[in-house]
């Protein structure tokens, strides 16, 4: 079962005032990454997992999509995403994504922007979306990197005088809830291996096409304090073709 | 330009007297996954890229190899290999792996266990690796995890009593030599991104078949302190497939 937290009161409030909320994908900082890897888009049918306010549904459509079929297990957020990002050709629905009825050999891609680190059995997902795209469809998502995820308390090691020390990480091959704080709520996510997250899409069919830590780029590197975010991954784009 | 540590006597003595370098693969962590990613090895053309004292060149004959060229940049392996593991399938080297030279189209499999962190130009071995494989044939090795690369001094951090506290990553997107201590000795390794091991190989043309992160088995955990090997990744095994 995966973890919505995104139907919490304070938790959504928070989320409204994050950057990339408020002024989308040009403010997240691993969408010049991701963008990159996205295939044509024009006539295509496109299954979004997580879909959130809906921005990047509201992409595709804007690079000519057919159809997008935008899932999120909040109903807060398809609230927020039906208002903001309103299309014909984009179909929202409030569904978790374990749940969903995934119909066999639709989709020319599947896309998933931070939501499977929610997800506990990932290889269920895994093999629903390999049966819900057509022969060649692309599956691209980005997850929490299992260096994030298994972050002590995803969050950075401080020294005596609060400055950052270091990224400390434990348990790592136990693939289980972590708890974390997150836009000052608590917060659970589900770490997962490398080998979980990348193999078993292997074992699942797909062939990997792309795999991409996300680092921010020299723009980036000009806001205050992002040097940081050279210091440890926090996010992994990964594209996989279904044979 | 690969590091070679091995051919310094203090180092050399030392990793003498490690488990593996007694007794063999039986007694490296990593064995039972890696033996079970080897494909059919009779008749095969075998190349070992740091091949140390032998081990695996000796069970690649054993296994029905036709030949096995296994290079070392350290004279003292390569003569301790020859007296251990003498055979007339197998042919020693004293070579860099980086000025090999790495014959068109000639081995089935390229194996390289532990060896390639010390090399800086990652991907340039893998061009030449793709061009002396045949088609279709097999690159799989053990490198050290970016996590273990990253890692303050690639030691644990102890609290005050000295207990293993956690693992404590920095500077993960510079890929650059990083210091450390290994077997009494100050060593020198090229950390890599995941990333940077794994998205260049599909740059160069392979296709990715494997990817396994290296934990002890429950056989292994019986063993005093193994338990702390679950806590971070060490080592990390890829199977990749030429085109």
């Amino acid at each position: 079962m995966s973890i919505n937290h995104y139907d919490d009161e304070t938790f959504f409030d928070a989320y409204a005032k994050m950057q990339r909320s408020q002024y989308g994908l040009s403010c997240a900082g691993e969408w010049y990454l991701l963008e990159n890897m996205l295939p044509e888009i024009k006539d295509k049918q496109i299954l979004d997992l997580g879909c959130g306010y809906g921005w990047h549904s509201q992409y595709f459509v804007d690079c000519g999509a057919n159809k997008v079929i935008a899932i999120d297990c909040s109903k807060k957020m398809i609230e927020t995403a039906k208002m903001k990002h309103t299309h014909p050709k984009i179909e929202y629905h409030i569904c978790n994504l374990e749940e969903y009825n995934y119909p066999t050999n639709t989709f020319d891609m599947v896309f998933s922007n931070l939501v499977l680190h929610y997800v506990e059995d990932l290889t269920a997902v895994y093999r629903k979306v390999y049966q819900t795209l057509k022969p060649n469809g692309e599956f691209i998502f980005n997850i929490e990197h299992p260096v994030f995820t298994a972050g002590i308390n995803q969050d950075w090691i401080y020294n005596a005088q609060g400055d950052i020390e270091y990224w400390a990480i434990d348990m790592y091959y136990y693939s289980n809830k972590r708890n974390t704080q997150f836009l000052g709520c608590d917060i659970q996510k589900y770490h997962h291996t490398l080998t979980q997250i990348i193999n078993e899409l292997i074992v699942c069919g797909f062939v990997i096409e792309t795999i991409q830590e996300v680092c921010p780029n020299e723009e980036m590197l000009k806001q205050p304090d992002m040097i940081h975010e050279m210091r440890r991954p926090m996010m992994l784009l990964v594209k996989a073709r279904k044979r």
